[in-house]
């Protein structure tokens, strides 16, 4: 993952459970907080892909659990594309704390025409802006 | 608190934070339920009434918090509606968990208009179904 | 699915984001619900495992998202357990909202003794009462 | 609030709701984090004052909405403590979003002995991190 993104993320408290770690459907906000900066790091925005009428939600979220982070961690992000971005998209995130991998996982999204719901191909734009962190 | 709205909410794992206990700002939460679960008792919904264009964001939220709640706490909740239903409307609730007053506030929402986002009246049908909780 | 454990789960407002659905992240809380309920319904609850010393930790989440849920639409939730229940227990959840399938899942948890955070056997009890939700 | 302390957040897409804003109970979390990076500034974690057993529980959370934060926003946010620190301590926080006010609040919390979880003064180092925030 030489080509990866790499984003920090501090654990807030809100984010925290009763087992004093983070809850694990948490996790889905750290992984579109990365894809979110990945884009804003290529001069881009999701919110300028929604102002141009395309949705992005998920179609399939794979996680694997291999650590905890607790309050207060900096959680370190790697993330890639897999394979080409075309009507949907897979990101494909490695979150490390301490130096040890916590969380491993795969999330592809569809590009969806806000008004009928249909899938579109994604802007050409964002395809340019991301293809750099692309693994085939 | 004789014409209380009364509603039971179980704390979900998620809810929790690494106190072991409810994060206070999960405590919105239950309300926003205590509020749509009045409507529904009276054979409305707050669904409803998005349906009709008006929505109704909060002006104003104040808690104090005397107790806790932990995991899969049945909470109690009681909840009036002080003074008139005008343009806006405010609720008074206290959660009650094993016969404790845990969490007392008062939640302002006004009524907006969708298309133009302007203040409007709370629609009819709503003011006929909620003025049996109103206190004066 | 015959022997499906079955629960409703109602839509909060504050699940939604501004796509107008449930957020994708949020479908994680439902599947701790329908799991919590599943072995209340059996007279048996995950914080009495807890008082028991025994933690839950998720080990892997699988999401497939077929459909989308909006605001204060009831979910109904038909969950297995697939295979065994040892040191893991592997869950299996259908999310069907108006004779829609929405979202199919396995989550995978590992029994935890709390004091030395090392795997365990899911308490006999606990076994004795899930069961009955078991597809081999 | 010269002498404020100052942070930044960008709204994340799950801190939305169906309204295409910021969900109400959502403010709790920013307010949160300002707290914590406010003492992170002057050299000191909250997680460590936890470390040194002493939680911070929430007493009052007084929020009034001014106007409204969208997805990718950044809030600026200007916090400051009202008065002295004591066995509780109140924050003030103003929340800009393009040079807007659109969130006013006043949180108290209050210092607990993790063992006794009975009120204790504010560790000295934290008042002699924070006392450059006070306005009396």
């Amino acid at each position: 993952m030489n080509n990866a993104f790499r984003y920090d993320i501090r654990v807030r408290y809100e984010e925290t459970d009763a087992m004093g770690m983070v809850y694990y459907g948490n996790y889905a906000r750290y992984l579109e907080v990365v894809r979110a900066e990945m884009i804003r790091a290529e001069g881009l925005s999701y919110a300028l892909m929604e102002e141009q009428g395309v949705l992005m939600p998920v179609l399939r979220m794979n996680i694997t659990y291999r650590g905890i982070a607790v309050y207060d961690d900096l959680i370190q992000a790697k993330a890639i594309i897999l394979g080409e971005i075309g009507k949907t998209i897979t990101y494909k995130t490695e979150l490390i704390v301490k130096d040890q991998l916590i969380n491993e996982s795969e999330v592809e999204l569809i590009f969806l025409d806000r008004s009928h719901r249909r899938p579109v191909a994604c802007p050409s734009a964002f395809v340019a802006a991301l293809e750099k962190y692309c693994v085939l």
